[in-house]
């Protein structure tokens, strides 16, 4: 692979540090200059290298458009860390220059009282505006929506359609599709703006229109407006009232972010991790060690139960002392094999794969599957058994324990995620540490049962 | 929430089945009327419920441009599977219909030699068309990119910018930008459809350009695409040969989908299954065998050294039986906090948040939450033993012992994905099954090794 884009862009934006260091020194409202011939995406990472007393004196010193397009392309947390510092109606003036959902997504981040201060300063479209956006709930599609969207009335024609998309254009509203609705801005239809241009201009938007367009409603979850996204392969979903009318759309860079964003919260829970809001080195020491001790100590307690068993059966082991060898492998395999069912099974729920109604067929083939790993691994653990010198009689105890704690992790595992799901729980908190550490316990059991049964130790 | 879009549609779609049933056993070539009002992803949903034989009746009998039409969405494998039961006159057929990338991607699941034969009863121009995209390598923009693009003269104007856009548009190309480019067809510039169409007629293409557009070239990888997509906010992006002439177009729609499969292999790493190619239920019972099994396998071998370990040490076990009670506990604990920084490291990597340069800064601060996280379990742990009766000794001995392996783990569990990124394998075969089986291993070392120093037992 040859140096991509991404990076060579980097290395030239950098260059240009010294530059925006010596505008900030000598005459800061200079440095907007700098940033008219980057995309605002290279603007964010060039400003990145300097401190924040520094971006500060930028922001309150380059037009509020400026800092509008910028903050944009900035994580909402990191630019609300910012703007906080700035006087109220300077973030008003840079809000009102924001499209809406970007807009609405950076006010989300203020306390409630700052929120009512800068909106008190805004003008009066945009605060109504604005509002509307945030009294929809977080991770709805009427959250994310812009109110920036093209309609065409349905007795218009294909001139109308390209009339309505250059008025539009001329407001810089991002468009792709023009959303058919009659008297009462109900959704009746869409044209592309491709098909308007190929269309003759007195052709009718009847004629033309697509009559049912994939849509959302505004209380529609971001995970389930993704998955229409990307089933559908749009690049803009309409999204409704539920009275049918179009209250704005959704456009796919932001349907990009919300896949990423899920992607790494799924990622973190199956790693037993409190998904952090911001990235690795952004988020503080203490908050990152308080959403891991959280879960590491409720491991902990699952995990103390083994002690427990252990404990129960000490009389046994003291009797067999080389059972204690296979402890940590037999619990261990119970671990990894339901962990594997948990991931495959979180996942395929997550992109759809797999619904809550499969329970059955997922649990057949688990069972399934359990058997023939443990048979393999069963096998394995009878021959290193045979090895050590344990005697037969912990080699069998070792490979009947190994068959029913991978039959019975698959099982747990997968069965786990399905039930959270069923009861409305995010099912990738059935993380693989969280699988594995209530398998060790049941391995654990079923280890000293089984060895009780074969030596018949009390 | 409400009931969302593709719940609702998917009920519609279902209610048209027994129709369709009913006209393939009359007359298959009617089927095709069904399909008319149906978005091709609907249609999908529709004819997933028949049995194959039915599904290559359907093929054969309605136009090849609608068999095009739906095997553009589904998974590229399913449709081969279905393809290569028919007729490889009528498999040129269809493939002639589809987008050429949506044809190169199913090409590539073909056998060599079928792909060949298919190739050879295809129309002259499209064959060469997918034969040069199926050069590229796989998982590049060269594989994944459109060669139907619309360029503009750099000589143009607003109007000629329009033209052929209108031109693009009535061969139904699915168009966002228009690529400007000189005579030897070098990428100079972009300009949006919007901004022609805002734009005076008799506006020169030069003043109206974005001169730096962001873009990629023919070899690079699809997660740097979908990087350099997400952090631009693209619709699509333009990709070049090194001369910097244009070769096509990738548009985010593909991104999407390439997105959602990074993060189920990123998942599916994690939780220590060897990806899979096709959704849970498409996958053979065996070939997910061998891909959990494998790794099971791998990590059975691993663990197998901490009875080894607790085999060395079996004098001080008889000794001081009530070191047993902790085994479990203090290798789970290890294995936990493993996990969680290679989850976290791993994801932070994916999305490029943290970079490999990053590597003391992130062990600094994973030694630093390891030492904070061990303090806090190996307060639990003393409070247990003490709780347990196990005597002091042992409750110090387990004290340390956590504090010691939250320490190892989250240092081994951070670096390993970094040390992996650097030799050029993918981070997210550190998995939390595989970290936490290293960090078993370790723990239990660890463990014994405090123990002998505290006791002082040979």
């Amino acid at each position: 692979m040859t140096e991509t884009n991404g990076e060579s862009r980097l290395a030239t934006v950098q260059l240009l540090l010294p530059d925006l260091r010596e505008a900030l020194a000598a005459d800061p409202a200079s440095a907007a200059g700098l940033f008219e011939e980057l995309h605002p995406a290279d603007g964010v990472d060039l400003i990145s290298a300097l401190e924040d007393e520094e971006i500060l004196t930028l922001f309150a010193n380059i037009p509020p458009a400026d800092t509008a397009m910028l903050t944009a392309f900035m994580e909402a947390s990191t630019a609300y860390e910012l703007l906080r510092q700035l006087p109220s109606e300077l973030v008003a003036d840079i809000l009102e220059q924001m499209d809406p959902d970007d807009g609405a997504e950076l006010l989300a981040e203020f306390e409630d009282e700052e929120q009512a201060q800068v909106l008190s300063q805004m003008e009066q479209e945009d605060r109504e505006e604005a509002a509307a956006l945030l009294a929809h709930e977080e991770e709805t599609a009427g959250r994310l929506m812009t109110p920036q969207f093209v309609t065409v009335p349905i007795e218009g024609t294909a001139a109308t359609a390209i009339e309505r998309a250059r008025a539009g254009a001329r407001e810089e509203w991002s468009m792709h599709s023009l959303y058919v609705v009659d008297e009462n801005q109900i959704l009746r239809g869409r044209i592309t703006l491709m098909e308007a241009l190929a269309a003759e201009p007195n052709e009718k938007i009847v004629d033309l229109m697509d009559t049912d367009p994939p849509k959302v409603y505004v209380d529609t979850d971001q995970e389930e407006v993704a998955r229409v996204v990307s089933k559908y392969d749009l690049i803009a979903v309409p999204v409704l009232e539920h009275s049918g009318a179009m209250a704005g759309i959704i456009t796919v860079d932001d349907m990009v972010d919300i896949l990423i964003e899920e992607g790494t919260e799924d990622a973190h829970r199956l790693g037993a991790v409190e998904p952090l809001d911001n990235p690795y080195f952004a988020t503080g020491f203490w908050e990152m060690a308080w959403k891991r001790g959280m879960w590491l100590c409720l491991l902990f307690f699952v995990t103390m139960f083994t002690g427990t068993v252990l404990q129960h059966s000490s009389d046994m082991l003291t009797h067999t002392l080389n059972l204690i060898l296979f402890v940590p492998l037999v619990i261990a395999s119970g671990g990894n094999s339901g962990a594997q069912s948990a991931t495959l099974v979180t996942r395929a729920l997550a992109t759809g794969e797999v619904k809550v109604r499969d329970a059955v067929r997922v649990a057949g083939r688990e069972i399934g599957m359990g058997l023939s790993l443990g048979f393999v691994l069963a096998t394995l653990g009878f021959a290193r058994a045979i090895l050590w010198d344990t005697g037969h009689l912990v080699a069998w105890i070792v490979a009947i324990t190994l068959i029913c704690v991978c039959t019975w992790g698959a099982l747990l595992g997968s069965m786990l995620p399905l039930l959270l799901k069923k009861v409305g729980i995010d099912p990738a908190i059935a993380s693989s540490p969280f699988v594995a550490s209530m398998v060790d316990v049941s391995g654990i059991l079923l280890y000293m049962a089984v060895a009780h049964a074969i030596l018949h130790v009390p």
